[in-house]
This record gives structure tokens, C-alpha cells and sequence, in this order.
């Protein structure tokens, strides 16, 4: 702190006169708000308590489940009893079906042994009425003939489809920073890459027989009707499961948008699925190599809700004070959804408490924005970006195509009020610096505003682009959408969708600091004269 | 392997003289059978498929629980079937009750949501004989006048003792092997030490003070019996819990040797405890900061086994054929027994896989040595080393005092016919080399049988000690009794005495490196002309 004050005087106001031709005037850094919101975020911080209650009581908060609805309420209150107005939940959809939890345990006997298995069932899974009993038995084919020798005996078992994973120690430590040799990439890049696309593959035959193979077996299994599928979930060690949603069979090339989802309400007779922890699946599926049975007692009980197929976000207001540019909107989310084998705590109660206490800083300072700062916290967005993608709809353009390629956008009355959306959602770690989605016309704004936080090293511009959370949401209509640079710390290792991913894995300098970050942006966004450049 | 071949032309054979003083009159590597022990261990290894039968099926291994006794009869026949002979069951004891777990779930209920507990029993903890339900309630005192507002208030709660452990990302690797500092510094040793020694702290007043109070409050919980005592074991973040045996009240400053133990015939009405992963612990303890209460329904179901109160050591021979020194033994070891929470992988799966391949090589090879080769696969090396202690004590030496400091030895018969011990206890990791345990006689010796493995750079000897396993027994009546210098791999930061301790930590080529090494040490001591010299 004491240094950042020396730094203050030091700083360099006025951004230059270029930032004009695209249409924004004249900006500066308003350096006494900065410090007063660096004082209130880092000695009077509230970030770790929203976490709190955003994990510990209201977590998980799966889609449209009976927490998300207790998050969604509990948000809206906190953000009133914070000042903010205009608060209301804002109605999208409709969705699907609700889904959660009511009770589950796993227990594996064999002639030898008896151990408690750690395992979570898959969103949207159905459950058993009452505990079930049965063998577990490997579905060992390689072709569609070999499933006959199956037919008529499945239905007393618990099937596994695939060979355990092998394991290898952690060489690398679990949590790690931004390394500079990234940032300096990040910091010099001129095009935008989106790992996605360098990860598209050509088509390969084998494994569109795999595929075609792999949709045979789960339609025998509809037919057939065991008592669960296990699986392994698709990272993890340390008895990390990475859950997401059940599964149902479908036809391989079936458009992504025409597949059928586990949560439409006319989904029925899914059959049920757990992930286990991988040592308890290698260790059932080598008894059973060696011929020694192993019989799984299930109590897994879960409750459907149909009587709103609806899903909510949380939206609250800062009202911007000048007459001219009261009706123009600055916006801040991240999406208060999560999945459901832990609390969600680094995806995404740390997004929502880091924007919640970036509004709480800016309210408890008493600021006065010229423009109205409007915070979302989105339903739906592990579906899809659901939330947010309607939310855009309804206010500011409705647009067909996919995510990436919008096609056919139609402007809605508010698409000229709108300024800028900034979006937190990779974890707990730290903001490094920005993506400027190729908008290259706000580097030299972005570095302005990052220039107080060097000395947290979170001062890197990059003209790259970062996808797949909401922001996604407003660029795809050509609004300006922005997603940090931060630190992983454990996101893709341990958190990510994971049965680990509780309060204990949220660093708390962390979020203070992006919290302020995130405070600075928005107020310096609702303050200029006017809205950020388009692309 | 081929560059190996070339080394063993280079090799000098021939141990200095030395070591005559030291009895040794002369010895050498056999080359040749080293090759094959190298060929025989690692492209026909049989130690993970031994492995997998300890841990996935006969795991875990408790001290005198129907397991231990199931992986004694295992090792046995398996001993035999590998071509051993004279294989029996050492008898010691009496130990005390075995225990197994037939049943364990935890739900955890508050008025917001429901989420199933990673938790598991301390051994020897009672349970009860069906599901029982209760609120947790945070035992807040500071003093023993303050126990008494919860009199008549515990019989239906679960209690929580401890604050919850603060969390930090795991920026260090989980996995790492033995640097080279830290062997330089191993090969430098001129000095014993003893970590514990290291650690030993003055008497601290403030300490005495709270194990007095946390003996009343032990007291207080014994006459008050609620549901259980939650805690959330000694160690572990991403759902590891390390986890004991069951605590009962032991007045401070009580002896070592006549403090109560949970395991003991006559002990009963212990209060049932249990540790929870961290998380778990730890988001039942803000829930109930916030007021918002939690209810616990716990199934935990054991067995106690009292027919039996001895504990029993696997011991087999590969009888010696020189008839001046066959009844001449050399042993080799590890403890078979481990604790409970998971297949005891690592501690000590690992090391009974790598002796019983280690005889396994030699028997294939069809070698003949002169001394008789023996191998013994401890119980209770858990509870104090008791296995080996008894063994030592029934064929070579008895002794009073503690564990690292006998007194008033008694040497048995076969005292004089002992040449050496080695074991094997420090989890997957590789062997790097050895203990001296202070015997510099053996440097140039145990230099010599090391130098075929340079290239695995498994070559340090260190004057060095290392304690807290079995050699121990043989050590503290004067017999030479060594424990290899271990690569860590997960031991200490992810395995050991954890519910994380299964199979998949295994590292296949380490455990396969390590029961070639020892093979050798072990023919190669059977094979010379004297016994080792002692200290």
C-alpha cells in the first residue's frame, strides 16, 4: 500500500490523444478512487465471507436445482443490503428440469473385504428409490455382435465400461502462477488464438467407429437397464472426480444444438451414472480381473423439479448520476452456477463474490458513477452460457448461429447504451492483465488502468482472445465482453468441475486484489466521457 | 540394461582387505549373478501382480483384523508356491482386539443442502449398530469450568473439537525423488542424526496446559458419550485424510509403555471417532459459524474379533547349502501390516511386494546360497514394531528398555548364527542407497554391491541412521539391521497412513529397481565367506 501511494504520484493522467479517434475523448485515472478502493478491498474485505456463503450454505448450485434458487436469493438480498437498486432475478428459458442430491452412499463387499467407495453421481442422473444391490461386471466388447452375450443379464448390475486409468506421481506442483515466459506471449501476441481451434483435429476413422460403437452400447444399455454405468470421471488422482452431466445415447454427428440434453423435461428411463474416485475403479476392476466378485450396495436418491422449468439471474444496480449518461450501462458478472460434486467455490463462487464485493467496494466508497454499473450473476452458463446468452437477447441483440459465429443480429433498444462487460471466471487466482479480443484500440486504455497494479504484476495487455464463459455472450453481438489474465493456481489441476473444488481452494489475496481490480475498471468505464470503442 | 553390461567389465571384484579386520576375509560381486537378477526383475517382474493381491484385494491390512490375517495366508502360499520352504506363521502377542470396518456412510443435512462426508473411523473406534442421527456441535472451552454447560447436552450430537486447518495451494510438487544435495549431504554424514533427536523441544508450560485440558475434556466427552468426535485427521488437503487409531484418555505425562491403547482386551466404552477430509471438516465448521445448523447421520458399523489376541509374521526360507554356514541366516523384511483408510499401497504393500520378488528372483535363478535366506513380513510394525520385536526377542536376542535403547540383552542360540537384516519400509519410492546405521566397517562393502547400479544412481552410502521401522529390532540388540535410502515419491506428503494409499501410487519401475538391488545384497551377503561384521 505504501509504496502504490508513492507510485500514485508518479502516474501518467491523461491517456493520449489516439484513444480519440475511436471515439473516446479524454480519460484519466481517477487515482484517488483507486486508492481509496485498494484500501477498502484489501483492509476491509468482504470477498472471503460472500465465498463463504456462497460455497459453505448455498453450494453447489447446480442449474436450476432448489441451491441455485437459495443462491440466486441470497445474492439479490446481499447486493440490496450492500445499496445496490433495481434488483431482481432475471427470468431465462425455459431450461429443463431441476435436479439434485437427496442422499448417497456406495459400499463395495467382496468374499475378502468391505470398503466405502467415493464416487458422485452425474448431474441429472436418476437414482434408486431405495438402496440396490448387484455384482459389478466389466462390458468387455470390442464389437456390436459381442453385446448379445449380455442380453437378459444386466439388469441386477453395475456395469464398467473402461479400462482404468494408469497413474503417474505429481512431478508438477499442483498450483502454479502465470509463469512470465506466458506472459510475455500473451503480452506480444498480434494474433488471436483460441486453443480450441488449435486443437481441432481431421476427421479419423477409427474413432468415428469408436464413436459409432461406443453410441451402439449405450443403447443397449437403455434397453437392458443396469443398475448404474461407472466410470472414472475424466481427470483426476488423490480421489479427485471430475463430474459433470449424465449422459444419453446419441447418434454420432448429431449437431451439437440438436442433441438431446439429460435436463429436457421429456427425458425419461435414463439410466443411472456415477463417476468413482479412479483408485476405487482401478481397485473393483482388478478384483475382477483376478476373478474375485465384487458387489456394489447403492443408496443414491435424488429429487427431479419440473414446476419451473425456468432458470434466474441475479442482477442489481449502481444508477449512474449523470443526466446524460444514466441510461448507459456498464456491466460486471460471472456465472453463479456450478457443477455439483463440491461447492463450486473456484468455479464460480469466486467470480461471483470477486464481482460481488467489486460492487460492495464501490457502494460502501460512495462513487457516483456517470454511467449506470450493472451487476449479472449468471444462471446456465456450464450449460452453455444459457444466462447470459438470453440475457443479451432480451436487452441488447438476439442473434441465431453458434456462440462463436452469430449470424442474423438484431439490435435491440439498448445496444447503443451499452458500454463494456467484464467477466471473472477462471478460478482464484490472481488477475495478471487483460484480453483485449483483438479490440486492439483499448490497449493503451487497459495499460492506463492497469498501471496501479504493477506492482502486483498484473499489468499484461494481450490482443488476445479468451472464450468459452459469458462474455462470450456480448461479443458474439459485437459488444465489448472482457475476461482476465490470471493465475490458474490449481483450476485445471484440482478444481475445475471436480469434487474438490471447496472454500478451502480459494486464496484470499487473490480474490482482494482482482476485486479491486475489477472495481477500477468498472468505475473508470462508467466515468469517461464516452463508451468503449467496438471492434 | 546393455550399457550396464559394459560396466561390468570394468568392475573391480574384489573387496579391499581391510574388511578382513572386520572378519570379512574376502568377497566379491558375483557379475554374473547380477545380470540375471537385473534380467529376471525387470523383464519378468512379478512384483506389481503381488502388489495388486496385497493391496486391491487383500488391503487394507490392519493389525490382527481378519485382512491381515486373510494377506498372512496369502504370503505364505504364495512364499511356498515361489518355492520356499519351512513357511509358517510366527505367532506373537498377545497384541489385542482386531478390528474391521463392515459398514461406513456420513450425510450431512442443513436446512439449504445435503452433501455426502468423506470421512473415515479411527481404528479400533467403535460404531454403532445402525444409522444414528444428531447436530454437530463445536466444542468451544477454554478452561474445564466451561465443560460443564454441555453436561447432558453430547449423547445425541456429533462433537468438533478443533478450529479447521487453514489451507494453502499446493505450489510445491506432490512427487518428488531425493535431491542431490540431499544424498551429498547422506554421503558426507560422519555424524548420526536422528530426525527425531532433531525435533526434540524444550518442555513448554503453555503446551502442558493444553494437554491438560484436552484430558479433561477427553474425560468429560468419555462420561458424556455423544455419537462421535469429529476431527479431520494429522495431515492432507484434496480429501486426504491421514488417519490412526482412536484415542483414549491418558493423563499427561503418563509413560509411553503404560498408557492405554484402544486395541487392549479389557478397554471398552470408547467414544466413536472419525476424521473428515479437510474440506468437509471445514465447510460443517462455517456452516455453523453462520448459525445455520448441520445434522449429521452417521452408518458406521464394525467388528471387533477377540478369539484371537495374537498377531502373526509370515516367515519363509530359502534354506542355505553350505554345510558349515546353513544354519547361518540372512534375513530379509518388511511389514506386511498397515493402517486402515485405504489398501496400505505405499506403507507397506510396496516393500512386502519387493521382498517377496526379491526371494522370488533368487528362487527363479534356481541360485544356491551358502547361508539360508529368510524372510519375515512383520504385523503390528504399526502399533510399535511388535512383530519383529517378538521375533527378535523368540530366536536372537531378548531385551528391556524402549525401542532404541535396550537394556539387559540376552542373546538366544541363534544370536551368533545371524549374519544381517534389510528392510524395506519408505513407500514406492527407488532405493538411492543405504544406511550405515553408524557401522563404517560395511562403507566399503555395501560401496562395493552398490556399484552395479551407478546408473540408477542408487550408489550413496551414508554413515547416517534412519529409525521408526524394523531393522530397529535388530538394531537395538546389537544385530546388523539396515533401511535403504528411499527416493520420496508421495510418502510423506500424499500416502503414508492416509485414505489415499492404494495401488495406483505404486511406481512400477522403482519397486522393480528395489527388489533387484536387494536380491543382490542379500545373495551376495548369503555368499561371503564370513557373517557382517556388527558395530
Amino acid at each position: 500500500m505504501k509504496n502504490y501511494l508513492l507510485l500514485s504520484f508518479l502516474f501518467i493522467f491523461t491517456v493520449p490523444q489516439f484513444i480519440d479517434a475511436q471515439s473516446i475523448s479524454e480519460t484519466s485515472v481517477d487515482i484517488e478512487i483507486v486508492d481509496q478502493i485498494i484500501e477498502e478491498g484489501i483492509e476491509r474485505s468482504q470477498v472471503m465471507e460472500i465465498a463463504s456463503w456462497l460455497t459453505d450454505v448455498y453450494g453447489p448450485r447446480l442449474t436450476n436445482s432448489p441451491q441455485m434458487r437459495n443462491a440466486n436469493e441470497y445474492t439479490k438480498t446481499a447486493l440490496e443490503e450492500m445499496g445496490l437498486e433495481n434488483a431482481y432475478l432475471h427470468q431465462w428459458g425455459p431450461f429443463g428440469k431441476g435436479w439434485e442430491l437427496n442422499r448417497f452412499a456406495m459400499h463395495a463387499n467382496s468374499p475378502h473385504s468391505y470398503f466405502p467407495v467415493t464416487a458422485y453421481p452425474k448431474a441429472w442422473s436418476p437414482g434408486h428409490e431405495g438402496p440396490v444391490e448387484g455384482e459389478v461386471l466389466f462390458l468387455n466388447v470390442e464389437s456390436v455382435e459381442e453385446l448379445e452375450q449380455y442380453r437378459g443379464e444386466l439388469g441386477d448390475k453395475f456395469v464398467m465400461l473402461d479400462l482404468p486409468q494408469e497413474s503417474e506421481p505429481s512431478w508438477d506442483p499442483i498450483a502454479t502462477r502465470i509463469s512470465d515466459e506466458r506472459l510475455l506471449e500473451l503480452a506480444n501476441a498480434s494474433e488471436a488464438v483460441r486453443e480450441q481451434q488449435e486443437n481441432q483435429r481431421e476427421p479419423n476413422p477409427e474413432a468415428a467407429q469408436r464413436a459409432e460403437l461406443q453410441y451402439e452400447i449405450m443403447k443397449f444399455l437403455w434397453e437392458e437397464k443396469p443398475l448404474a454405468i461407472l466410470d472414472y470421471g475424466y481427470r483426476g488422482w488423490y480421489g479427485q472426480i471430475a463430474v459433470g452431466a449424465a449422459s444419453i445415447p446419441s447418434a454420432p454427428g448429431t449437431p451439437w444444438g440438436e442433441r438431446p440434453r439429460v435436463w429436457d423435461e421429456n427425458v425419461s428411463d435414463v439410466v443411472p451414472q456415477i463417476s468413482l474416485m479412479r483408485e476405487h475403479y482401478g481397485r473393483i476392476f482388478r478384483m475382477l480381473e483376478k476373478d474375485v466378485p465384487v458387489e456394489i450396495e447403492l443408496d443414491m436418491q435424488v429429487s427431479f423439479y419440473d414446476d419451473d422449468l425456468y432458470g434466474y439471474n441475479t442482477i442489481a444496480e449502481i444508477p449512474g448520476t449523470d443526466p446524460d449518461l444514466k441510461d448507459e450501462v456498464v456491466m460486471l458478472g460471472a456465472h453463479l452456477d456450478s457443477w455439483h460434486a463440491s461447492t463450486g467455490a473456484a468455479d464460480n463462487a469466486s467470480g461471483s463474490a470477486v464481482m460481488m464485493e467489486a460492487v460492495r467496494i464501490l457502494k460502501e466508497l460512495g462513487v457516483e458513477p456517470r454511467r449506470t454499473i450493472r451487476i449479472a450473476l449468471w444462471d446456465g452458463e456450464e450449460q452453455g452460457l444459457n444466462g447470459s446468452l438470453e440475457y443479451v437477447s432480451d436487452h441488447f441483440a438476439s442473434a441465431e448461429g453458434s456462440w462463436n459465429q452469430a449470424e442474423g443480429i438484431e439490435e435491440k433498444e439498448d445496444y447503443d447504451n451499452f458500454s463494456a462487460y467484464y467477466n471473472f471466471d477462471n478460478g482464484t487466482g490472481q488477475i495478471r492483465g487483460v484480453y483485449l479480443q483483438q479490440n486492439e484500440d483499448l490497449r493503451h486504455l487497459f495499460k492506463t488502468w492497469l498501471k496501479p497494479f504493477e506492482e502486483w504484476s498484473a499489468n499484461t495487455v494481450t490482443y488476445n482472445n479468451t472464450g468459452s464463459t459469458d462474455h462470450i455472450a456480448f461479443e458474439r453481438v459485437g459488444l465489448p465482453g472482457f475476461q482476465f489474465i490470471q493465475d490458474p493456481i490449481e483450476y485445471f489441476t484440482m478444481t475445475h468441475h471436480s469434487n474438490m473444488d471447496y472454500y478451502e481452494r480459494l486464496v484470499e489475496q487473490d480474490l482482494q486484489r482482482s476485486a479491486v481490480i475489477i472495481a477500477t475498471f468498472v468505475y473508470h468505464t462508467a466515468m469517461l466521457d464516452e463508451k468503449l470503442p467496438r471492434k
